[in-house]
């Protein structure tokens, strides 16, 4: 019977794919996937029936992969990052109860972008989508709020895109209600992929022209400090 | 000049591996490591200098990668999962400012396990240890009375060990006071490697006695649900 690869290919550059994730790319007669992720698989992909869509065409492809299994063709659906996190994991198993799915993990975007700025997670993290196409904003408010309250690192994808500019400066007004104006705030853009952008900054002086819908931002815990040029979270060892 | 890698392995089994990460520990003179983190890594570290020790040797361990580095040898210092998260980037970071570090991220084991039990993340997340070593435990409650207040899914790692059996009661018990008893909760051990076992239970009927420190656990929202034996958190579409 013919199998479906949910694969998270990571960032983008080969060198941060798993080795699952390019044979699963590399086994299937079939690659689904948005235009530009396909294109990060250059070579991967050739001779290979490639099924691809625009920006929002997610269910479109998920139930183009499942027909496609269907059909009888090993197919993989490829996202950036991981798979199971804001990705295609969750669609393809609500739709698809009657085919046989793999699950291939990768490197999400935030700990990409982690990776850039030295060790700014390390300890306790949240992660948020700023975008309420999918959720109510007032769910957002309320999970910003807490993980700041609780003073967990909070890791937010997609914070800002043409039609949702103020949302990530009403999220940075919730952060400050329990974080100091002066904890780190790292963003990296197309992280680990090319034309990746970072810099470090602070709560209360984000420029936020410099943010975009690709863009990752790791805000610190109380105990985040920047040195030499890197975002560090300590672990909580006595060094 | 040497350079140090701090390497996320992933769950330890060579497939979920990165490139970056397998090129990093070729590429390297000296290997240091937990013993097990090691043996993982097979005949990748065959002919190198191996630095290896036991399970609270963290410290050691990052000191004899940074003397390493001082010394003139590429080096590196390898983690299961990702480095940047519970891993060594961070003391590696605190302890070495004078050094060239590269951080290469992995697969964390809460995005293997989602990937075992279906896709039970998906959505936003709360990533919180059980262990009280490095953190006092007050702030860990406090974590996860607001993560279940603003229905987060919560993944737990170091949920259980022989000298803190009833942290995971405990935890369990302020889930309880904000998540339904029939919130699905995923356990899986040894995710992504030789011994892994996996079951899906719900909040209020967890067989405490199968969590041991292998363990990571995922804990629904309140849209998961169970579907084919996979555990699902809806991405949000109306499907």
């Amino acid at each position: 019977m013919a199998k479906l690869y949910v694969v998270g290919i990571g960032p983008g550059g080969r060198e941060d794919m798993t080795f699952r994730a390019v044979n699963a790319v590399k086994n299937s007669q079939v690659i689904v996937g948005y235009t530009p992720y396909i294109e990060y698989l250059e070579e991967l992909v050739e001779g290979k029936e490639i099924i691809s869509t625009g920006m929002k065409g997610e269910l479109e492809r998920c139930k183009a992969a499942i027909e496609s299994v269907k059909n009888g063709k090993d197919t993989a659906i490829v996202s950036t990052g991981d798979a199971g996190l804001y990705g295609m994991a969750g669609p393809i198993l609500e739709m698809a109860t009657d085919i046989d799915v793999e699950i291939v993990p990768g490197v999400t975007a935030a700990f990409s972008a982690a990776g850039e700025l030295g060790s700014p997670i390390m300890h306790d993290f949240c992660s948020i989508s700023l975008s309420d196409l999918l959720t109510p904003w007032e769910l957002i408010e309320k999970r910003i709020e807490k993980a700041s309250e609780a003073d967990f690192v909070i890791t937010i994808y997609n914070p800002r895109s043409r039609g949702r500019k103020k949302h990530i400066e009403k999220a940075v007004e919730i952060m400050l209600k329990h974080k100091l104006p002066s904890t780190p705030v790292g963003i990296v853009k197309n992280s680990g992929r090319s034309g990746q952008e970072q810099f470090i900054t602070t709560l209360d002086d984000i420029d936020y022209e410099r943010i975009d819908m690709l863009s990752v931002l790791i805000v610190g815990n109380s105990k985040t400090y920047v040195e030499n040029g890197h975002m560090i979270t300590p672990r909580g060892y006595n060094l």
